[in-house]
């Protein structure tokens, strides 16, 4: 795929954090633990929606072995009037979603907390917490919570006048959708439902926690970022971000989730209560019942296309499903939707609406593959109907560099069209599709795009040249998708020296400037910035000290294949000196080689991904398989493409679960039917063919190496894909996720 | 003691390490575990001498439970004709003091070593370890070890062309001592001999060792620097340092012990052996038989004088013990004995003496206190017989700015004229002595000076801003003596907030620039000067970020008391920002505030000390007990007075055990027959009187807040202040240490 010749980027490098990941020495948020370390439970809501009249915790104070009881009463509290935003968090709902406050809004959420000297006894502790609940009725769906007469979660949310559980709106807008659809030859408008799914990291949340005598706090957590950790604990607990210090453990996925914290600040009171370290570990049904997930969505889209193609007007109202705290992601399916397209009239509407669910948290491209489910299956029917090829139509209304997007930017370097020629040439899209096996097995192809931001944002990065003339660099962000392994790949190709003579280490807040998270695309973009950065200020200084050696200007040294060697006029007139001889003088040269930045990075243009995916449907089970995926991204270039092709098969994966068999399914009492992974049911490697991962390379621009993020976009066409594929086997549309046998075979029945 | 009315510099604020230490919560060493972890034990030498021809594992290997086994095949052999340094340390020797080669060299030295999956087991499977000794006889002391007829302990030693047990020579020579000594009206030549001491810090040598599959190594352990423990480890194990992390432990002591590595190669080969996390925690007995001590010494001191009280030559010959390898401090009783002083006829040299003993290390300015001891006493009694007052006698001979060191250095800034002259008018040394209480109890008093060179060196900051407008400040070097409380100190000041926003943090070898060792006087004087240059950078991006809201020139923006303001011309125009409000908008203006440096410090001038100590001796017990004593230190500057204090108090107690109790004693064998501290008796806060120690404050030129090194000075006048204090209380001249019942005794029965 690496279309560039370098001698390391591009290359599949061993992977740094491999070796210790499959030995299982690589140490996660559970495997750390303190001398006279406690342990936390937390005690939660058996109810989906009930008002805390009361809570007591005396009889569990009471028991031997206890040493600290913590409730919303020991988390800083957010009143309800007024919003303290962090980045996108609102901290009047995360200080609820970590401890219920006035009322319970969700089955699982917590209530109380209990340290004791082990687990039993911290849970029993739980169970003799007397809480006094008043038990209200609950809503689950969207369709019921935004009915007249539904259940309110929260009396001050006021929508058009009166209390509602719609909290939030937003808008995006251009030109004049009456005047673009009166120009349609064709205009198709669906409605369509999703349910929440969870983002399903193998890795539970869990932290251990050290808060000593004089309020310094110690976190150990598996994030994505421990900056984040630092910044939420910080506002939850009201200690000084000086007097944290959060150490990221080695992270067993997150996908978006992991950006918010749960336990750590009611570790902190814990540990600051009982004057001991606190470990607090979920299990998987508490993951399931109280972290996560992505939303669920109702949403009607209608599109306008004229004969030849041209998509003249496009209107999307999304409902978000937001959990019982507010916050869905509006901005994906708003904002995303008809990003790929050059569109004269949109108009792009989302509604945030409260449900007695867990409050949701992002996930790969938050709220973006809702919205290209929605859309890309309108334009999937408008193609048929009009009996134009799916990708052709695609390339022809794609956006371009220069066009206004939907959301207000103008589009810098996007290669959204090359990207789709990519698909539209590839062997799989011109292939026949094989004959089924059996006359019941249906077999479909279906295409669909999807749009992402991608950002960039803070980052640091510190260079070091050890003593013996090898390198360590040091990284602020956890590495959840491979920033080690890219990191080494840059920092060898500047400094010319083997690959395996650098370190690559992620530091702790403590060590290492201001981080911002490993989400939204910007990690590998926003490193690969800084470590360019400051691997070229240590070569500056290697260049110097040579300089000072030869008695020439530094601008006459030159920096090459691991050494300095002396160019222009001086060329050849004195022997190279290398890495390791510059590093055995740098003491007498005055002192370490090594150099950091900290960069707010900008120039990370949006990311773009076409799918191409063939299914077959079992007509009398209802089952849908995969059984070819390909997935082109506009990666920009590949620092290391493995990792770049394994982001980009993960989004598939994640996307071919949400479409066929992932979903949240409650009890009539509001209470989650299937919190294990028995229940819940996420793709396996038996569920999936080979995918094949097309990243495109046109470097960009704005980025040294010419990197675009790439950890999002693989998600967003996934749905409508595979949905546009069933349709193109069996000849009917669907608007329901998932595409489980029960709703198949219901659908095939009509 | 502050002269200099600051806010911050020179206050006594509550240390940032405190609370943790006395509340039992700081980590140390030992209290490291991981998962998966198994223990280390080390089989050491049963005799003090003895060729090694053969070591048999397999019973040991074969025991169950037993995880891995190490001899000197697995540490890398440095031969023995080829010297490989790192900074004063030969690898030579050092491989050999981890685990013996060829031969054992005293008893205790390690053979082998075992990890097991219990610390029990370990030691039974090196029960089961043959090792086949060809016993040789051994020697101790100096005296026999110099002798023709000596055994041999290295046979390619040669000295005067002889196999021979002196393995190094240095000498510092200025003028012509004959033509000196003819020019005196006395002259007198005295013999010395002082035993070894130990260090005797409070925490053992302890450490964990994780070796990965992949070759990646992270170790935990206390020593007096992460660095120093990275590199030595590289060397021994051939692990290229990049691939080695060294996290520092909070440390129970070093004294300069630290400096060196005793365990943490082993272990990382017992652990890549094993591959399993490797803990290794040395007991008491091991400490003292086998770590430091400081070398004892045989000399002869000869110093002639005028009426007057001129010193016109001295002569001084240092034999010091080096233990079973090469390498006593030579340079501290060469270098430092007469630097006080200006003397134009000086000839000072020194013999490196290998005998059966451990090897030594290095003990808070190496070697000097041994060599002033010598002079100091010699001096006194040229004073006492010429009838002149032995503090004005050196205040007449000392060294000035501008003055020839003996050692080949040209004094700076020195200041040893203004510490004596303290001493000279200070109470203590006007006060007449108290009566004894009884006839037998004799009182007396003593003065000595001392002089130690001071290091700068290698160090590494990072100074960041928090959001939320606090500060992080990182340092490279384990915070013995207080860095983190005089780092925060200086940032306090330098930034205009208050102390409790700054949480000052120490860095592992990978999250901070190289930085030498926590030893030397030299951290804070070398911390202060890249923490203070790292601030003003950070001060410097907060003007200019200050200037471009205002839209001036960053030029006209003054950082006072915490905030920008708009200075010159602008003054008053807008109003100031404070730290916080710009932390705020450190995303929008380019990302995250920090700034760190890296360098070579240099300007660390000598430090010097002069003590007065009062004694009383109870000649029918022969116990000397210390009833006062005031110690003057030149301190440049104190940045944390207590701190400072407690530096000199620290150096007057070891100094007090040195010419008092502490001493190795050897049974027939060759075998330590004290090796407890019930046994080697170190003080204890019963056998001494509250130590005043005097800060002279005269800030050295050199350094932003003026700071001189005070770590190591305080040691120096303590021996022969005490000798020549016991002289005042019976007029006998003492000349060898300790000054212990029996000997006191001794001479006063002669």
């Amino acid at each position: 795929m690496n279309a560039i010749d370098n001698k390391w980027i591009g290359q599949r490098t061993i992977r740094p954090d491999g070796v210790d990941k499959v030995t299982g020495r690589a140490g996660y948020a559970a495997d750390n633990t303190m001398p006279g370390m406690i342990w936390g439970h937390v005690l939660r809501s058996p109810h989906a929606h009930a008002v805390i009249r009361g809570i007591n915790t005396a009889k569990a104070e009471a028991l031997p072995g206890v040493k600290a009881v913590v409730t919303a009463q020991d988390i800083v509290n957010f009143p309800l009037d007024k919003s303290v935003m962090l980045g996108i968090q609102d901290m009047r709902w995360m200080c609820r979603n970590v401890m219920a406050r006035e009322k319970a809004l969700f089955h699982g959420q917590p209530v109380a907390a209990v340290a004791a000297i082990s687990e039993e006894i911290a849970a029993a502790a739980c169970a003799l917490i007397e809480v006094d609940y008043e038990v209200l009725p609950h809503v689950i769906e969207i369709e019921d919570a935004i009915k007249p007469d539904a259940p309110i979660l929260h009396d001050f949310l006021k929508f058009e006048g009166k209390s509602s559980n719609i909290a939030g709106t937003m808008v995006n807008k251009v030109g004049d959708i009456e005047a673009g659809f009166a120009q349609a030859d064709l205009v198709i408008e669906r409605s369509y439902d999703t349910r929440p799914v969870h983002q399903g990291y193998i890795e539970p949340h869990a932290c251990t926690v050290s808060c000593t005598a004089d309020g310094k706090v110690t976190i150990w957590s598996s994030s994505q970022g421990q900056f984040m950790v630092r910044a939420m604990t910080s506002l939850l607990t009201g200690i000084p971000q000086s007097n944290i210090r959060a150490i990221p453990a080695e992270i067993g996925g997150g996908f978006g989730a992991k950006t918010i914290i749960y336990l750590e600040p009611v570790a902190v009171m814990l540990s600051k209560k009982s004057g001991r370290p606190v470990k607090m570990v979920m299990s998987r049904d508490e993951v399931f019942r109280a972290t996560g997930p992505a939303p669920g969505m109702k949403a009607t889209v209608k599109i306008g296309m004229k004969k030849d193609g041209t998509i003249v007007a496009g209107h999307g109202v999304f409902y978000l499903q937001a959990g019982g705290l507010p916050g869905s992601p509006l901005r994906g399916p708003v904002g995303c939707s008809f990003a790929p397209y050059n569109i004269a009239n949109v108009l792009s509407e989302g509604f945030d609406v409260v449900s007695n669910r867990p409050k949701v948290a992002a996930y790969r491209a938050p709220g973006a593959p809702l919205g290209a489910f929605a859309v890309e299956t309108v334009i999937d029917e408008l193609c048929e109907k009009l009996g134009l090829d799916p990708l052709e139509v695609r390339i022809k209304n794609h956006a371009r560099p220069g066009d206004k997007a939907v959301y207000g930017a103008t589009f810098g370097s996007i290669t959204f069209v090359e990207t789709t020629e990519a698909m539209l040439n590839h062997p799989h899209y011109k292939a026949p599709l094989d004959k089924a096996p059996a006359p019941h097995i249906r077999r479909g192809r279906g295409v669909a795009s999807g749009f992402w931001y991608n950002a960039g944002g803070e980052s640091s990065a510190q260079v070091n040249i050890t003593e013996d003339g090898n390198v360590t660099v040091t990284t602020g962000h956890p590495d959840v998708g491979g920033s080690r392994a890219s990191t080494a790949n840059v920092t060898a190709e500047l400094l010319g020296i083997d690959h395996s003579r650098i370190s690559v280490l992620i530091g702790d807040t403590a060590s290492i400037g201001f981080s911002n998270l490993t989400g939204g695309s910007r990690v590998t973009f926003a490193s690969a910035m800084v470590v360019t950065q400051s691997t070229e200020k240590v070569i500056g200084q290697l260049k110097e000290r040579a300089a000072r050696i030869w008695k020439i200007d530094p601008e006459a040294v030159d920096w090459d294949n691991g050494e300095a060697r002396p160019a222009g006029a001086n060329a050849g007139k004195f022997p190279p000196l290398t890495l390791k001889e510059l590093a055995a003088k740098a003491n007498e040269m005055g002192g370490p080689i090594g150099a950091g930045i900290q960069l707010n990075t900008v120039g990370a243009d949006p990311g773009f991904a076409t799918h191409i995916v063939d299914v077959e449907v079992d007509t009398q089970l209802g089952i849908v398989r995969v059984i070819r995926y390909t997935a082109c991204q506009d990666a920009g270039r590949s620092l290391h493409p493995s990792y770049v092709e394994g982001q980009i098969q993960g989004g598939v994966v994640q996307g071919i679960g949400w479409a066929l068999s992932e979903e949240f399914l409650y009890d009539k009492t509001g209470k989650m039917d299937n919190a294990s992974f028995l229940d819940y049911r996420m793709p396996v490697c038996s569920d999936l063919p080979m995918i094949e991962a097309v990243a495109l390379e046109i470097p960009n621009p704005k980025h040294p190496q010419g990197v675009r993020g790439v950890g999002e976009a693989g998600i967003l066409p996934g749905l409508a894909a595979i949905a546009n594929a069933v349709h193109d086997a069996v000849g009917k549309r669907f608007s329901s996720l998932p595409l489980s046998p029960p709703k198949v075979l219901a659908v095939l029945d009509a």
